[in-house]
């Protein structure tokens, strides 16, 4: 605490990311990032870039990875905002698009980050609770509001909803800003990226991507939003308000070779949803209930056994689960899905455990 | 323009960066930097880490890198505060400390980032006039004020003050914080840093540095701010409440071999100013009147030719330099230090204008 920082920033509460231990041999299946590299080919951009002309600036516009990530989903280039990871994209909109007079809404159990940003901007926030079985009721979001924002599937839970449920929620919410984050859309669920195709582009429909998880890049930092190209105006207005130039050259090119490589992105998840749905099988055997998942990750619990007792356990064996300590989810564990070995390893070690 | 904009959006005047020409054979001295490429050793370690290891978020906190630049500044690691770019280490302490009841103080002809930055989070501002001959005076700024910054050396007009003018404006200015943005120090400048070591390290002077001009890593994005722990206590609230991972592993890699490898900062630097007085010398033979510059970058003019006039001409030649509509500067030229092949086509390009 000093007496010369802001007032705002006494009121924060910042956002604490899952830990990064510098432990070796050890099993991380905390922070959702793929148990597989990125595309080799854009390790190999990368390198090509490495060299003296790191000297100079890189473009502020990224218009080379605007054009890959349009040319990918079938948009146009000035639908595209790209930044230094999703966080940073998010952070943006916020301030963007949420700074309404009414407030945002967002589910109780979502991504712990959204609150974050609401203090630091001074936005209002209401949140939604999730169903009995944690599914999001998008008919919960028809009152009046500044703004709606959740994940799809929704993080921690792993939970997604169909194209055409977000589409009827769109239609019934003209007023304000819709968000959908896909951080983990690319193992399982439906991507609402195709009502934003064509001359009939909604005008308050953002979709959010990240190429930390299913693009093996989250050392890299890149992060984009889609949708109408006024709403994506008005982010690259506040973001060369902010910094001119969030990526990098080696960012840039990374992610360029990253999207176009959209056979390696469909080989690996393809893996990571096969090693899913037999872990979820093998815990199932061992007395765990786990929600339906459309993501890189779960969220189980074992009816007899607390979830941070548990992630103790775990973490004593060397084996690094997350751990919320929010209400409802508290006695879950949620766990990425790491490779077919990773796997074997966790639930060697639950095995021990539950003895 | 959207109705679905944040109110604020429509009264930002985003900065514009100078450009990124995407020409071939092109003597490019409009951004400042540097005409060498980075240290060998920032290559060498950003390769290592071009690995599957990628897939993995960087370290949040980046210790290496602030141990690193703790250790070249002799200060504490607590002391530094690292972001993707000086910019981003800017807007963040804009928000952070200068969001307060007096409007903060900046001069009239500067980094004209900082009002931009002051619109996009409401923040009020004073311009002080430069003197005469474009020198700030500290006197100016003993009046009530939420803030002060400036670069020292200034930009765009390279003109530097000492550490004991700065010392004394220190201690004058007990109520609020006073920053530095010391972005082309390595060119002949006293840093402020020394100010910032021991125990008596002053609770309201923030030093910011960037990695983007002397170290030659424009392309990497990576800048700093050194002071008080509390001071960085706050800006580290606003960072966490803004993106977990600013830094990638590349960048955290390149930067901590940049940091560490001062003799070649020491050559580079050391050269770029031999270079900046040999064209000093030149231009006055043809006529220019050049103000005194301890930056890789001086300002220029010529009595019978104006600054838009010349730069076109240049421009014509493949030679891009920067110039400014502001008021007193529009006459000037802002003319990046090359190598001595780029100053010597830049003076044959000029004798044949002036002829």
């Amino acid at each position: 605490m000093s007496r010369f920082w802001s007032p705002v920033v006494a009121t924060l509460t910042p956002y604490v990311p899952g830990e990064q231990p510098q432990m070796q041999r050890l099993v991380k299946l905390n922070t959702n990032e793929s148990p597989y590299g990125p595309s080799p080919k854009a390790l190999t951009a990368i390198q090509s870039q490495t060299t003296d002309d790191l000297r100079l600036y890189p473009d502020p516009e990224s218009k080379a990875l605007k054009a890959a990530i349009a040319k990918l989903h079938g948009l146009e280039a000035n639908q595209v905002f790209v930044g230094n990871g999703s966080d940073e994209v998010l952070a943006h909109l916020f301030l963007a698009l949420f700074k309404q007079k009414q407030p945002i809404l967002f589910p109780d159990i979502t991504y712990s980050f959204y609150p974050v940003y609401c203090k630091l901007y001074e936005i209002e926030y209401q949140t939604m609770p999730l169903g009995p079985e944690f599914e999001i009721n998008t008919t919960d979001y028809e009152v009046p509001n500044g703004g709606i924002i959740f994940p799809n599937p929704n993080a921690p839970t792993g939970r997604s909803i169909s194209r055409t449920e977000i589409a009827a929620l769109l239609k019934r919410n003209s007023g304000s800003v819709l968000v959908i984050d896909e951080a983990y859309v690319d193992y399982g669920t439906e991507s609402s990226i195709p009502l934003l195709r064509g001359p009939n582009c909604p005008e308050n429909l953002l979709v959010v991507h990240t190429l930390s998880k299913s693009r093996a890049l989250a050392g890299l930092r890149v992060g984009f939003a889609v949708g109408h190209p006024d709403l994506i105006a008005g982010l690259e207005r506040v973001k060369d308000s902010f910094n001119s130039y969030p990526l990098g050259r080696l960012a840039q090119a990374g992610a360029v070779a990253a999207v176009e490589d959209q056979a390696y992105l469909e080989r690996t998840c393809s893996k990571v949803m096969q090693t899913r749905e037999q872990l979820v099988e093998a815990l199932s055997a061992l007395g765990f209930d786990t929600l339906p998942s459309s993501a890189n990750f779960i969220l189980t619990r074992h009816p007899k056994h607390g979830g941070e007792k548990l992630y103790q356990a775990l973490r004593e064996r060397g084996i690094i689960v997350r751990h919320f300590k929010t209400p409802r989810i508290a006695n879950f564990l949620r766990i990425t899905i790491g490779t077919d070995e990773q796997t074997q390893e966790l639930l060697s070690a639950l095995q021990e455990i539950l003895n």
